[in-house]
């Protein structure tokens, strides 16, 4: 038997466009002989499609469009993922479903078992649990189907109460097959290996692991699909960060032919680097927007941003803007200048003195004699987001924001200003991350200039202004934050481990007074497990305990 | 017995105030000769402490107010809410529990069985379900002690397979007891009596039920506790918005002496102007901040945040700014200062001229010719931003947003512009219930003037510009909008109730391309059945049905 992985880019709701790609994927597959094509989990609709579960209509567009798929599965079959109706009047209305289709005819239908509900994932909000399992018998093998996570309770601290596997392994299946929608973590890679390999040593059989590509908003699937032998031993890994189909021939219990490993030798820096092209590409994609802007200001990050933009959209359409203030220092604009060359975007300077003054002006009756502080600091901030979302009203660019995980953690960000922006491209990498990032891309050439990389940070908000005025050193600060925000360590933990006391409880404070903050940041691009945004949910009235 | 209900406003994380709390309570309901003391669900570390859960530090904390509060129940019993560890490997790490203590020992523990995840929900994110039910013997009483949605699985289509009330009732209780966490919507107090008095018939038998009251940033508790009989009957319906206290004399398996039922008999619309009222008030108050700030345009909406700040935080604390530009129309200025006057607010003219003038000569180089659009309208609405954000952060006001449900909707709003602000006062309540709250306010004399609710809205933002230019009628416009926010409808079902096709098709493509704006709004008070923000999650890159 001929097996195909699918592992596709859908797009969210976009039924139009899913279900045709779904159906040349099969067509594809059988001109190449395939005799079973695998799609990933939710296939049909897109993954996560959160809220829009809610709407009878979205489910009812899910069926139609399995109808159309069913009819066009002929002389051969496929698997595909959609939400189905919850016959039974108790439970939630909704299963996570996947169709095994043949010949124009749904065989067989099998439910998710096991929800994932941490971090991003809100599955239990929508879906029923399923408690009956069986096989499904095709050319002579018994598959044993299950989605994603219900391959994923085998761990010291299992999840979940219930073991698919379990039920599935008493049929005596010859093989297994995972659907997955398992979002891109710089961790998740080899996680994935390991937890798929325990699978098939436990139940000693091989799988076949089909992901999704591609990214949903803040969301972003590496792909990276999987087939193992029933001893546990990688086959192959499909690529990372793009579309393939690749056939897998499965005769007697064995992957016959199969081209050999291609383990993507990515390092994390290197998969965080693809992961936010994709991600910056995949918003613009699926949004029908095509042009970026940026506020350009010397400094590594939004150099970075510019970079990646110019890498996912193409230069001609990344527009950078760099907004000079009286206390800019002249080597910004070079760098920012040196940035743009190099990079081959298309820039303006607009300068904002004309407008900070306005507002002193303005606001110097009510501020009478009041010193300079953080008030003139974040005007100077919000005159630059105003100037750059003009720019996106007049012209179309959508906004990129700017910010690190390092500045969001600690709230060093201008709400309305330096915070603004459509979608977060560093939001979850942290500042020393950034560095290594930079260096990446300037791999084979200088691309981000050496000046942005080893010059002192500086919000340049005031004269001679460093980070390192009111943050401590980055690789610190990193550290300390990584305890904190990923691996939820209280302070007397983080101290325990020879954090200065003071500093662990100056930059917690910190992070927890920036809750009100990042509630109102753009969605930022997930490559970390944990991440700021819908994977990380803190009260903002609250008090905190560090 | 005597059984105390103590509706309190507990503060999330903040556990020394509410285990200071929960001690007086006891020591109070002592003094009155109570048995018991019931509070509500998750008491002691507050509801919703989302995320805050998986900090092992916090529930570690939960467990030593417990252990105080134990070491103070001393002749006297209590039941009390908190997350407890699972001690079993499998599973979630965590129980919602409440545990009933008596004469300094935890007497029973009791976990939640139905967790809700739905709207603003996220419980089976972090917590068990509860599978063993007993009851609990008291004074010679035997009460089914449930959480919350343990009793809300009795409707038509239910939501969960297990129902804990049919295991406790094998058991003979003499009595139930729920304690809850049940948000406050302006629809919620009449569900909550029907689904509470259904329990009573079904199982014959009395319930105390014990709710939260106060605000926890968008998540309002209205309070409302409830007494019933064995036939359903509602005895008494405590404090709506408020903190109580009261002992219910239960003898003879009936509620012997009671003050009258005093069904708070509040419409709507007073429900909801003292839902903001403590949303302002308990959003600062958590936050330890006392002073608010706010742009006022003359218009309804910002007058009627001004009023509620006013009435929450008190007059003194209230800033109202009023920006004029060259579109503002006269009876604008007049119509602000006659609220501040009504009000008795402090206030200061700061004209925004001079600033959009700075961005128009800035941009003028390249924006060229091209006409006047919404870039230099939303060019106004954000330097109204700066001026307010500058109020706040050199004066520690914090900035009140003023938007309305109908203009968060549509996205009539500019992003770091009107949208700005810590907590979103109106973000729940359509613009023809604002007319509403605006009358209601007024009911005995003049506070929001008559002319800010006569006149056609406008934004103001070019000359003549009205609401109505772009916008359908309101009362059209919001009874749409209900269908599909509150409703979830399609845009064929809401065309087949009569509406206009086109103007359906306009609206609801609004609504759907507005979500990235959404996504930055500050949190929004919750005051409907289907509020923005945290109950809903919609895809931000995603194809939408209408």
């Amino acid at each position: 038997m001929k097996i195909a992985l699918a592992q596709l880019n859908f797009h969210i709701g976009n039924f139009d466009s899913n279900t045709k790609k779904i159906i040349a994927a099969i067509q594809d597959a059988k001109e190449q002989g395939a005799d079973l094509v695998v799609f990933p989990e939710l296939s049909v609709c897109g993954y996560p499609a959160i809220d829009l579960l809610e709407f009878t209509e979205f489910v009812e567009l899910c069926r139609l469009s399995a109808e159309q798929i069913t009819e066009s599965c002929q002389d051969i079959a496929c698997i595909i993922g959609l939400p189905t109706p919850n016959p039974k009047v108790q439970g939630k209305d909704l299963f996570n479903s996947a169709l095994f289709i043949e010949n124009g005819h749904v065989k067989a239908v099998v439910h998710k078992a096991l929800l994932p509900n941490y971090d991003v994932f809100d599955e239990y909000r929508y879906f029923e649990p399923a408690t009956k399992f069986s096989c499904i018998e095709f050319k002579d093998q018994k598959i044993a189907l299950t989605i994603c996570e219900d391959l994923w309770n085998i761990n010291d601290n299992p999840l979940y109460l219930a073991e698919p596997m379990e039920a599935l392994i008493k049929e005596s299946p010859s093989l297994m097959i995972n659907i997955a929608a398992s979002p891109f973590a710089y961790n998740h890679d080899e996680e994935r290996v390991l937890i798929l390999s325990d699978n098939c040593r436990k139940y000693n059989l091989p799988l076949f692991y089909v992901n999704h590509v591609g990214a949903q908003t803040e969301i972003i699937f590496d792909g990276g699909s999987l087939v193992f032998d029933e001893e546990g031993a990688l086959l192959d890994e499909m690529a990372y960060f793009r579309e393939e189909i690749k056939i897998y021939d499965f005769v007697d219990g064995k992957v016959q032919s199969y081209t050999p490993v291609v383990h993507n030798p990515q390092n994390d820096i290197e998969q965080i680097h693809d992961a936010l092209v994709m991600g910056i590409k995949d918003y613009f994609t699926k949004s029908g927007f095509s042009k970026a802007v940026l506020g350009l200001s010397g400094g590594i990050d939004s150099a970075l941003v510019c970079a990646l933009a110019a890498k996912a959209l193409g230069p001609e359409n990344v527009m950078a803007v760099l907004m000079p203030s009286e206390y800019s220092t002249d080597h910004s604009i070079k760098d920012a200048l040196d940035l743009v060359r190099n990079v081959g975007c298309k820039h303006e300077i607009i300068p904002i003195k004309e407008a900070a003054t306005a507002f002193e002006n303005m606001m110097r009756p009510v501020f009478n004699d009041l010193p300079f502080n953080v008030a003139e600091e974040n005007i100077q901030a919000r005159c630059r987001a105003i100037v750059v979302m003009a720019m996106s009203n007049k012209f179309g660019y959508i906004l990129l924001n700017t910010s690190n995980k390092s500045e969001c953690a600690v709230g060093y960000g201008t709400l309305y200003g330096d915070m603004a922006g459509a979608i977060g491209v560093l939001g979850d990498v942290y500042k020393t991350q950034c560095y290594k990032l930079a260096n990446y891309i300037n791999r084979e050439r200088e691309i981000i200039p050496e000046n942005s990389i080893i010059k002192p940070p500086s919000a340049e908000l005031r004269p001679g202004q460093k980070d390192s005025d009111s943050l401590p050193e980055y690789d610190v600060l990193d550290r300390l934050l990584f305890q904190y925000i990923e691996l939820k360590k209280s302070s007397a933990a983080i101290i325990a481990q020879g954090f200065d006391e003071s500093l662990v409880r100056r930059v917690l404070k910190m992070v927890n007074i920036a809750e009100f903050k990042r509630k109102q940041a753009p969605p930022i691009l997930r490559v970390s497990p944990k991440a700021f945004g819908m994977g990380r949910r803190i009260p903002i009235v609250g008090k905190y305990l560090s």
